[in-house]
């Protein structure tokens, strides 16, 4: 079990420790798990409350955050000092081991380079290329001519179909279809005819795809994920679609076939996105939304369809005043009925 | 093939019979598929109008149901007799037999209690164990050091990582991933980097879980579903969360992370929850319903963002008339213009 | 590699050139992606524009669409005379061979038509039925006495619970499961029991179903899902469905139990259908739509909850106005209470 100092850990971080730097540090904790002894983290201002909450020996905050009843340590970027000290006292015990599992089956034509790791029951089609360090885990399917760069992680249960491309140090997560079909039938005399769909799919370096989320092949050329993307759980990405580097896409999103992301975009979760349309550079799309249309670069939009982030937020607020609206109209009117039957009198006088 | 007579069934669930009690039963059916010799059940006044249509010989009924064209089994809870019937028709045929099967991959250092089955092609990692009679099917994934209570059951293709924990009698459907990473990156330099995910899942007794749903392991700490909690498919749960005992969460939900929900809370289909928030005991969110914030006790809310229920009702109900109540705010704006216009000539003269 | 001159193409396709037919055609692809000897389609008269910048050599268009670049192909229906010419350039290079891959498990009480292909790590229990030609990807589980019909494909991964039924020339995608438990439960006592879930599902011939897509088994009786019906990725289908022939169900769309699909029926992405309503023939729901109650044959509807689209268009159009409505409705009300103010004072003078 490692131990620290806040003083070590500080100097690791490039820190600055405001109290007892020489109090031990052994293990780390989100702050409401946090038990004595444990090193925690506040990286979001909404949740100052818990600082007096805490059992927590240490918390690493901002600079200019309130005051704590016990020792800070100051970072520019407190999440990312978290994750950093995560690794330090919670080391990966269980990574597999190099080796194909002699219940794998791998296709002699399937080329793997040096450290690779086969779970067992894994299937390898021919002319597959794995690169160095690349895991899969127990029960993944990796298709005819997929290539997959060096230190990417397959969880469990991962299907990869033909000629699909993986970057670098990627992770799947269980459960996860990458190249199925996209979606596309010909209407004819009743009947859907299915498009064939003779594209791929192309993962560019550092993507994480979460547990069985699906991402289309594209019906001819490809469908593209940019370096750095992270996708959660449950999403569909359909075929032809294009999503830039950097973007944020939560759970249960959907993503409509030819769509595109330019590069951090970030998409809450169970977002619907139409077909054919273009999310610029850096747009936000709230939790839930419906966007039938283009969204500018920098642009926050939410609801169903979706608008500009405040103009949503001020409607929803006017929303659950509607029924009283209408009676105010219906008030209005008599009012207004009145007067003008009033007037028509006067008149006559 | 068992046969009872209606009084024979009527003792076995305590109830009481309106009409022939010597009848024969041969099988037990929903009211619309239903055929001779079959019995039904009529748990929900909305379908009172099948009662003449069902071609069943008997019919099981709440007390104070309208009368019906056949004898009828008089008893409490209607749907849960029908549950105990079922089994008595429709015997459990498929149990999987105990024992190892050759082409699973069992790490010697698991441990296996009594009557265990482990199906083709599971793989067990170190340090599992597996209570008594557990059942795997085909092709499931258990890591090291999960624990699985006794008399749970794994359906094909389910992915339980590493140090989760599932209790007695659960139920886990085809494809459920339990324990992948949770989603959290920390950005820095332009890119995200991944905050290691290195709590477990804590599963407690009789719950089950849906086809391809996901429950993601805590950052730190654990990530909990209480006894009793019914999950349905493709339903996304977030690191962190806590479920209650008993709740019930249709499909497609999706729960962010650190969310809670108290006992007895149930989620309507595709609803979403934000995160850091809280749903109180024996709280209702309908359909398709987002949750931007905690929910009350006993509450029932819908909509987005959700409201109370019947308040959204009340707007569902006017939405469709906004389109009039702008022409009538026009036509009032022109009525008042033209009062005041007549008022000023009136004063003028 | 196919070459064939556009004369050539015309001819297998009845269609009709305009410009220069000598041309060869070395590729397809999408109007996008196309490049120097590649033909492709325009089957949507709102990608017109593409028909400036495409590098393709020729296009396929429908009669009377405005006079292109290159030469034209012009036939009925282009998105169909393309499917037909993907097959032709990019011949199916990886289907599995016949035979039963030797980790495969495959009961001895299962019944194999010839050609049928069994991939690796397969499992096919007693009494399973499987027609001519069908294939099972790698890891695909089929349980006691289900039928696949002939031609059937199923890729990897796939679980088809006991008792289901698999009609002819039906692709059913990774991570596919047919035949879970439906969502049932009885409330005794403070606790949820399950109710046995002992009908099943049957899937007519010609039917896709999307990757991790999961089709619940009926109570009693069967789930059915008819020929020639497409349903995409993720999509959730309750127990007791009745979805009818030639649907079409884009991904993430939820079905709740019992609840019955007409004909000709299209769910656009992310909808959710309440239980036990009908969708009549031919009938559309827009997308992320929450449908609460029955739709007439042949409406299109939209919204939460769904009305008729063109009032849903006219609402969501007015939508953003509603923060005006209410100052336009406080600015009527100041006004026409200083008129009654004024008039007031007038009767009393």
């Amino acid at each position: 079990m490692a131990v620290r100092t806040l003083a070590e850990l500080a100097a690791e971080l490039q820190g600055e420790v405001i109290g007892d730097d020489s109090i031990e540090i052994r293990g780390v904790a989100g702050i409401k798990e946090a038990g004595p002894g444990d090193i925690t983290f506040l990286a979001n201002s909404r949740y100052d409350a818990y600082l007096d909450e805490t059992r927590a020996a240490a918390v690493i905050c901002a600079p200019g955050t309130r005051s704590a009843p016990m020792p800070v340590l100051v970072v520019g970027n407190p999440y990312l000092a978290f994750q950093r000290i995560v690794r330090l006292f919670r080391p990966e015990l269980f990574r597999p081991v190099p080796g194909v599992h002699p219940s794998a089956v791998v296709a002699p034509e399937a080329r793997l380079a040096e450290g690779v790791s086969i779970g067992a029951h894994c299937v390898v089609e021919p002319g597959a290329v794995l690169g160095a360090r690349v895991v899969l885990m127990p029960g993944c399917y990796v298709g005819h001519a997929v290539e997959i760069g060096e230190d990417s992680f397959l969880y469990p249960h991962v299907t990869l179909r033909e000629e699909c491309v993986v970057g670098r140090r990627c992770i799947l997560h269980p459960g996860v279809v990458v190249g199925s079909d996209g979606f596309g039938f010909a209407l004819d005399a009743g009947s859907f005819h299915k498009v064939p769909q003779v594209g791929n799919v192309i993962i560019g370096d550092d993507v994480e795809i979460g547990a069985n989320t699906t991402i289309d092949r594209a019906t001819t050329a490809s469908t593209r994920i940019g370096d750095g993307t992270k996708i959660d759980n449950l999403v569909q990405i359909g075929h032809n679609v294009v999503i830039g580097r950097h973007c944020i896409v939560v759970a249960q999103v959907g993503i409509s076939g030819s769509t595109e992301l330019e590069d951090y975009v970030t998409l809450a979760g169970q977002v619907g996105l139409a077909g054919h349309i273009r999310i610029g550079r850096g747009a936000t799309v709230g939790a839930q939304s419906g966007v039938p249309r283009d969204v500018e670069p920098g642009a926050t939009v939410s609801g169903y369809p979706a608008i500009p982030h405040n103009l949503w937020r001020r409607i929803a607020a006017v929303i659950p005043r509607l029924p009283q609206l209408f009676q105010r109209t219906r008030d209005l009117e008599d009012r207004v009925g009145r007067i003008e039957h009033e007037n028509e009198k006067e008149q006559v006088r």
